[in-house]
């Protein structure tokens, strides 16, 4: 993703998601707290064109996931996404599921970090968004549930084979995708699946937080810490060393880095500009 | 591995291996107490014989591997592995290495879930054959050994240096593939080298009991969920996403999809047929 | 790396390193105390020069990496590199971090296992130094700080983010690289991102034990075990299985396996070659 634009619009209106922006972070709430928040075709494709266009937005320097209401999100609405796609034929059921791994890796690509502040049930799709985040910040009635399964489908979807294994490690990752058990919040604490656990009915102000301070920071050397990260699961150690060499050969060149240096000589706190 | 057959006959006795076949659920069971279940090159072979058969027949759904006695699998026999080795010619030994890594490739990519019950000593190939099941169902007694550099080889046997850093994390891996040092079941729970713990002399009924809701679930989406965990370790997460489009698409016109809304809808369980 | 030498002299003199060779254990010590070991690029380039010398001597069949002091490694020194650094070219910033990176690759490929001794502070460059170790072994006082993000670079740095997601999870590894935070032993433990936890003060004599044991055993098996740990997290299941067949066909033709066997027989220890 590239914050070049060309002639194409932004959005004006997203009606599948609440989408704020202030100060560097916009928060991004899945609000349909009647259906716990239940994930629509239409909110599928929200999420996928938003981190686009968010992604050439140099105003967001951090994103919050958030869920309204009891929960963080069920997953694939039962009617309107598995009912629906029961009628669907096969050129469409590939074009539906390519959506969501979209969804999935504009998570990882975009370029600022994504922050999924989960209370209550993050199940299916729920739980693949949240686990593309980079941190998972968590309140103890958190449950995570990757139920593919329970609904006859793999538990490989949207990239969750992929990602599970690299965060929880083949054993965990095996049982959480082939059983779709929850997972509460001490278990995934022990296990490596959340990144901070907040209080009771802490988490999005945890995320906030944790946006905020982001959002303060080196956004660019957060930008690239996300994208080397993303990138270098990919990648063997000697490309790895050498996509590092050119980073930070790059980022010694930019401004934070030289703002570092004086404020540590002058002994204050240096003034982040991102760049 | 495919379903598909040929010309070639099905092996009518196993001699090196316990074979039961019940209701999906197959269970292989090493069958020299005396030994500790140590391995010998029969039994090695017909391991990988085995799992290709059991893979061409739509009967088995879930596979328990067990270890009769006091333990689970003490690893390749002192006399008749590593004496017998002592005097093989350069090619034979690359064949024997070649077959022990064919059975671990065989488990992890046999199309039905593998279950590890081990209680006792599981050490050097049978450390590793448990590492190569998809679960890993232990009791209190259990004790993992990859015990390869204390008889003067290479940790990295069988594909364990490629396994346990995916399961555990590099530290850790590195830790037991190098030393060969025991360990205990609590240490395997916390470091994610065991799916579950059982009761005291448990393992092998939690492993049925495991492996009889995994095959009365929906099979192929438990099969697929397999394949994609085990295809998706050695994918880039783009590759994934779309293996993961594929997949799902191909199980959205399947059976056991349609029925699950069924039931849903009708508020009563899915019955399941695996396809 | 490689023990056939050329016309290329041994370097008589380390000036940036303090370097002890003592019965197949080397200890190379960062010395600079009263900076906390803090790193130049003479102690950089000792570093991989040194790894690359030492790799060609069969007589160094572990090595220990400790620091002098009050802590293990405080990183990349504020004035003498960060401060060098802002008023290099590109070509030259290129050069440096190309530099750090081969430091890294020269630790994970050196045939040899690597032990850090961890007291005190081990940050940015000092932290993955530890990191490409085989073993961290800390005492209480340890504390990992991936800080490049607090200077306003990219955490991925000399191989932090393909390295650490490897050991502690992509979960943890994004937390500790994007927010630079102190990670102290138990949380260092828990995580799996240290190998053994010493008394206080005891993590170099823990370290010189480990070396020992590990110089007196099965030194080829031991070389060969790190190699393949190295190599297979960027290999494919099936070239990782191939690799260990070829690996344990040529162990099996060397002298240890043979003495493992014979003193098992005898009921004695094994003799160790190291061959």
């Amino acid at each position: 993703m590239s914050p070049f634009t060309g002639s194409a619009a932004r959005t004006a209106r997203w009606e599948h998601l609440r989408v704020e922006l202030a100060d560097g972070v916009a928060t991004v709430t899945l609000a349909r707290p009647e259906k716990l928040n239940a994930l629509t075709f239409g909110a599928y494709a929200d999420l996928r064109d938003l981190l686009a266009e968010l992604s050439r937005e140099r105003a967001v320097r951090a994103l919050v996931l958030a869920g309204e209401g009891r929960g963080f999100c069920s997953g694939g609405d039962v009617d309107e996404i598995i009912g629906a796609t029961l009628s669907l034929d096969t050129a469409r059921l590939l074009d539906f599921n390519r959506m969501t791994g979209q969804v999935v890796r504009a998570v990882r690509e975009c370029p600022f970090p994504v922050i999924a502040a989960v209370h209550g049930v993050a199940a299916g799709a729920g739980a693949v968004l949240a686990l593309a985040a980079d941190f998972r910040v968590a309140d103890p009635s958190a449950r995570f549930a990757f139920l593919f399964t329970r609904v006859g489908l793999s538990g490989g979807d949207m990239g969750a084979a992929y990602l599970l294994p690299r965060v929880v490690g083949l054993g965990h990752a095996t049982r959480l995708l082939m059983l779709g058990e929850p997972v509460r919040a001490p278990e995934a604490e022990r296990i490596g699946l959340i990144s901070a656990l907040a209080d009771e009915g802490g988490a999005d102000e945890a995320a906030r937080s944790l946006a905020r301070r982001l959002a303060d920071g080196p956004a660019l050397a957060y930008a690239q810490t996300k994208a080397l990260l993303t990138a270098e699961l990919d990648m063997p150690l000697a490309a790895a060393v050498e996509l590092d060499a050119a980073t930070q050969a790059l980022l010694m060149n930019g401004e934070d880095y030289a703002e570092f240096h004086a404020a540590f000589t002058e002994k204050r706190p240096p003034k982040w500009r991102g760049r």
